[in-house]
């Protein structure tokens, strides 16, 4: 039941090596060519460039992998660029077809090809349960009325965004939606809410306004779970924001024990709920 | 029948005057003081704070206006900061519930503030016809096929997010969502996109992707019809798009001539399509 971790950017790939680990499964990774982290040294793994599915594929094999999980950032390549093995030249009119349709697409046609060598494809939920986001606050601060109202209405706009496969978060503050993601990233949507008028957001010393993440309905939560960390708890502050919302379940936190107290530090609350 | 027009910022409300002056109409401006241009000057006008619409409504009256627009950018004020008249006083706490549930809520209060003293609520298409989009394209150059596809995808984007009353304005290329709108407005959400990996998006030299606004769902034409002009156009080949896609029937072009030769000097195309 050896896990094959295929690897892209950020610090979820290495809290899922190391929590799957933990819990005492042999993890092989795959560690994509510039976007993995050096922490992969720690576990048997190969480097391999995306246009070697052929060369992941014969790894995972040798290693004994059965299951297969990718995870972490991984970003769009110039197509007429990436150096092919076999296997690559023979999926890639497969993987750009899909890569127009979106970044699910693009997810699913990838886990696909794994599939159909006879790989299981889990989720993280199952090879890291410890990382799943669960219903209720997650440090000492508590939202209040407003905040709620707010965190339902950035639940709406982030699902109805996720259906057409465009983002997985938005920010509200006291009903206007401050930021809404698309291809930029997170960590980019919330930085840009310091750039709006000082009265329509909040401040380090006022917070106000919420983050929230929450899985696209069209993905299946095996491939792109939305995941925050210390460092987003960061963001948020630095923002304004008065609190990050998650939905439970089927959202990622890296490290819980100190994102509780990084918020806790902040003034922030963090907080799984059930849209 | 003279034309009461409530003027914020930008290129949009003098537009409107100038045309519906062309067009043999009286015109009085309601100049928003902060924010309405020094065109004002050209036309018997009064300048308003935002917490005197009393003041405004005399104005109105006395100048015999029939039928009021608001047009331009409106800065939500800190309201804790408005100088307030009489009337102000009265109409304010409505107007703070409505700011709460977004854009539109609040532009529909405002507009029926002025109804309810007996004006008549115009659209910009009933006071200046020629500044509407229309189906077809503006300049020489057309959409390719890539294009339309793009122009189709990011209207759903636009309607579903209008539909929440998010924003007016998303980016598309070859499928994948560059940016969406929300509080920072299009020039901002344009000007990002620049930011972006550069093989997500296209440059000056080879322009690959759209833009497109749509009027919300929730918006009713009169009070916030989305608008371009030639910066928007500018703005478009800095960020390495192909082309502007708007609403036929329910978008403003100011300067249609200018818009139209500054599009075929840059490369892009501009288009009224119907969703």
């Amino acid at each position: 039941m050896t896990l094959g971790l295929i690897a892209g950017g950020g610090a979820l790939p290495q809290a899922v090596a190391e929590s799957a680990r933990a819990e005492g499964r042999g993890v092989f990774v795959v560690a994509l060519k510039g976007m993995c982290g050096d922490w992969v040294a720690d576990f048997p793994h190969v480097v391999v460039g995306l246009g070697e599915p052929g060369h992941a594929l014969k790894a995972l094999k040798k290693a004994g992998a059965t299951d297969v999980l990718l995870a972490g950032r991984v970003e769009r390549p110039k197509f007429s660029e990436l150096k092919l093995d076999a296997k690559g030249v023979m999926v890639l009119p497969r993987v750009i077809a899909a890569a127009r349709q979106g970044d699910d697409a693009l997810l699913r046609v990838m886990t696909g090809l794994f599939e159909a060598e006879g790989f299981r494809a889990v989720g993280v939920g199952e090879a890291a349960p410890g990382l799943v986001a669960q219903e209720g606050p997650l440090g000492k601060i508590l939202p209040n009325d407003d905040h709620k109202a707010d965190i339902v209405r950035a639940f709406a706009i982030v699902r109805a965004l996720g259906a057409l496969d465009v983002g997985q978060a938005a920010a509200v503050c006291e009903g206007l939606a401050l930021a809404v993601e698309a291809a930029e990233g997170t960590d980019a949507m919330i930085a840009r809410i310091t750039q709006l008028r000082d009265n329509l957001r909040g401040t380090s010393a006022r917070k106000r306004g919420v983050l929230v993440k929450a899985l696209k309905p069209t993905q299946d939560a095996k491939t792109d779970m939305p995941v925050i960390g210390v460092e987003t708890v960061r963001r948020a502050a630095d923002a304004g924001l008065a609190g990050i919302a998650l939905e439970a379940g089927k959202s990622l936190i890296v490290d819980k024990r100190a994102v509780a107290a990084e918020a806790d530090r902040l003034g922030l609350f963090v907080v799984g709920a059930l849209p």
